[in-house]
């Protein structure tokens, strides 16, 4: 028996020699096959909620929270929207080819860059299934091989859909070896893949901020970092109290377990008297909980029927995925631009307010993937921003920032074609 | 006194501190500052080339060699060519504020993506201490600021250019801080820097290939590996066999120390007789050193005068960086495409043909960041490409590749402004 070493490096090399040909194959054919998959997606739904079942129940068994529980969980309805999803990334623009520069330079050389695969992807994730699926279509779609390792709850599931998404997907053309996946849950592995460097062109990290920071540090190519989101909404002095008000229940309520939701809510003293209350009111109708600073404590005062509370040191920079925002007073734009800095994750920061060279300063200033002005920061998602779709939100500068769909996980190479020239 | 370790980490703060400041400096204000370094590096001449001198001396008597020796070097004619690029530099366009993209969603949000700095730059290189200002004046006219580690044998060479140029620099506004130079010459240093992930944004080592490997592997933030060329050239079967010989010509011959030099020629066997002694002839005036294959070495047959013998197996795939060329028979486009894939270093791949099919096929499949079709490699150049600098030349596929200046040590950010839209 192969040990499990040998058995990632074959799937490595299998990976590496599929991404050679996925990176020519007409759009047509990757349509196609995506096509397919969603149409097996829905064939195979008995096997798949089958596995399903037992990763829950297992996981029921040992104590998993509620909150994990539903995301695991798979049934009719959810796998008919991961199909429905993969039919939205068959629709979109195929970013493969696209030509992005174009000129001919004084000597008569044509030089064009154009868009290519990056190659092979990795993508080691925890939890819910359907990533399995999303990221292997995205790769598909984009021209790119991809290797999967999901979490240890979800692997009959991931097993189930990966399988089925190779059947189909090789059925129709797709170069065998482009989709695999890492059946064993050994933590080793992962470190091994992470020293692959001449297989793996990219590492996606997806999951809490501890599985995002190993991954960054052991990896020995590069990696696309993101997901942890600890976003301010800041309501300026200038602020439209009724267009404050909508947006921070909006970016706390809408879906709170999410990366792009409030979590800290900053205040400019001169309007806090005002403002504070009615969002109070309002977050309160939601059952939100509010960790608070002595001055906005003073603010609210004494209401029983609130969930107000004082703010705990580490609630600054928490990213709380729950129910729960701290509340804090500043004196001015800067120090507001101040806090976000110190304790921001460089996802989404939003400003309200009416006055525009407030509103230009935190724009400017504030270092994050997105930073709005009037708006609520729960739009921060690739479909939102009219992507199509999305493999992860990159909170890194570097290659790409912000919502990340196809072009995302693209390269480019430059192409000069002459008629014998040489360098003088 | 300070440790080591403790100054390393307070040069990383400073930096940091003014990379905030230095992202929204007026171009006007960074322009002038550039012309100001410039200026200010012919009046320390005298200290620039005092210092030089002693690290020359001390390089020539530890047995360094005539070409690392003749790359140390600097006198008032290469000074000049130093100070006449940091004015080339001033005279590009900024890339920070650029708007990338900008479009108005259906519920009225304007979306765009604007250019903004990486933030802290660290460049690790060695030798050549033009590399200190260079990448200095790049850094800083696209808003990032950066902290140099070069060369043991350029320590004083190096510690006269930077301090010269933040003195006159900070003089200029540029905040206090951007430029950062690592005094010690301490190995442990470096691993300590590649660790500071919070701190610096992006590691550009430039040298060798030990150099680049080891920071890849160390570094736990992005890094810019590039600049190991293994280039070929390919003379198909239908190639014109003029353009043919003048382009590998200059391949190798017009600068064979540098990267984009060609390092082996491939022919089709059936134009072999006719293009191998051209070549030869050619190449034999310049003293090029041809290491052949078997097959090549029977066409060239015994002639005394040529410089030519067989070549060994580490010939494939070697970066010679002199004139040397190895030489190999193929017998048909894919097998040259297949010869590439596997001892090429994605730098620069040239085919030269009359055939249109065969030079888009090779411009397809060969995954290198510059493909050529009939002109020389010595073409791949931020300079002759037209980007007007070139602070390296990535083979890595992520971020950028190919020749990069000063966008490609950019980011962007999503600026998103509403008027109280919320998420439905």
């Amino acid at each position: 028996m192969k040990s499990g070493f040998v058995e990632l490096e074959d799937k490595g090399k299998a990976a590496k020699a599929a991404s050679k040909r996925l990176a020519f194959l007409p759009t047509e054919v990757k349509n196609k096959a995506l096509l397919d998959v969603a149409d097996a997606l829905k064939a195979g739904e008995k096997e798949i909620l089958a596995a399903n079942a037992k990763d829950y129940a297992d996981c029921q068994a040992s104590g998993t929270s509620a909150v994990l529980l539903d995301r695991l969980m798979l049934d009719s309805e959810r796998l008919n929207g991961i199909a429905n999803d993969v039919r939205t990334v068959a629709a979109l623009p195929d970013p493969v080819g696209e030509i992005i520069e174009q000129r001919i330079l004084p000597n008569g050389l044509q030089i064009s860059k154009k868009r290519v695969p990056l190659g092979v992807m990795a993508a080691i994730y925890e939890s819910r299934p359907n990533v399995t699926v999303d990221i292997s279509v995205l790769c598909l779609k984009s021209g790119n091989a991809v290797i999967l390792r999901g979490g240890k709850g979800a692997l009959r599931s991931n097993l189930a859909l990966a399988g089925i998404v190779q059947k189909a997907a090789y059925k129709a053309s797709i170069p065998e070896g482009a989709v695999q996946i890492i059946e064993s849950t050994d933590r080793a592995l992962v470190n091994q893949m992470l020293k692959m460097r001449d297989t793996i062109d990219l590492v996606i990290p997806r999951g809490g901020a501890g599985l995002i920071k190993s991954v960054a540090e052991k990896a020995t190519m590069p990696v696309l970092t993101g997901g942890i989101g600890v976003c301010h909404t800041y309501v300026d002095k200038s602020a439209d109290v009724n267009k404050a008000v909508a947006i921070a229940y909006n970016a706390k309520v809408q879906r709170p377990t999410v990366c792009n939701a409030l979590d800290t809510l900053l205040v400019h003293s001169a309007i806090a008297p005002k403002y504070l209350p009615l969002i109070a009111a309002e977050w309160d109708k939601a059952g939100v909980e509010m960790h608070c600073d002595k001055r906005a404590l003073s603010i609210l005062g004494p209401v029983p029927a609130l969930k107000v509370m004082p703010a705990k040191t580490d609630d600054w920079g928490k990213e709380f995925l729950s129910l729960i925002a701290a509340v804090k007073i500043v004196d001015s734009l800067d120090e507001a631009i101040q806090h976000i800095a110190r304790y921001g994750s460089g996802h989404s920061e939003a400003i309200v307010t009416e006055d525009k060279a407030a509103a230009d300063r935190f724009l400017n200033e504030v270092d994050a993937a997105c930073v709005y002005a009037n708006a609520s920061t729960r739009f921060t998602d690739g479909g939102q921003f009219g992507l199509g779709a999305e493999i992860g939100i990159s909170t890194q500068k570097f290659h790409a920032r912000g919502p990340m769909a196809l072009r995302e996980i693209t390269s480019y190479k430059w192409i000069i074609i002459g008629n014998g020239q040489v360098r003088p």
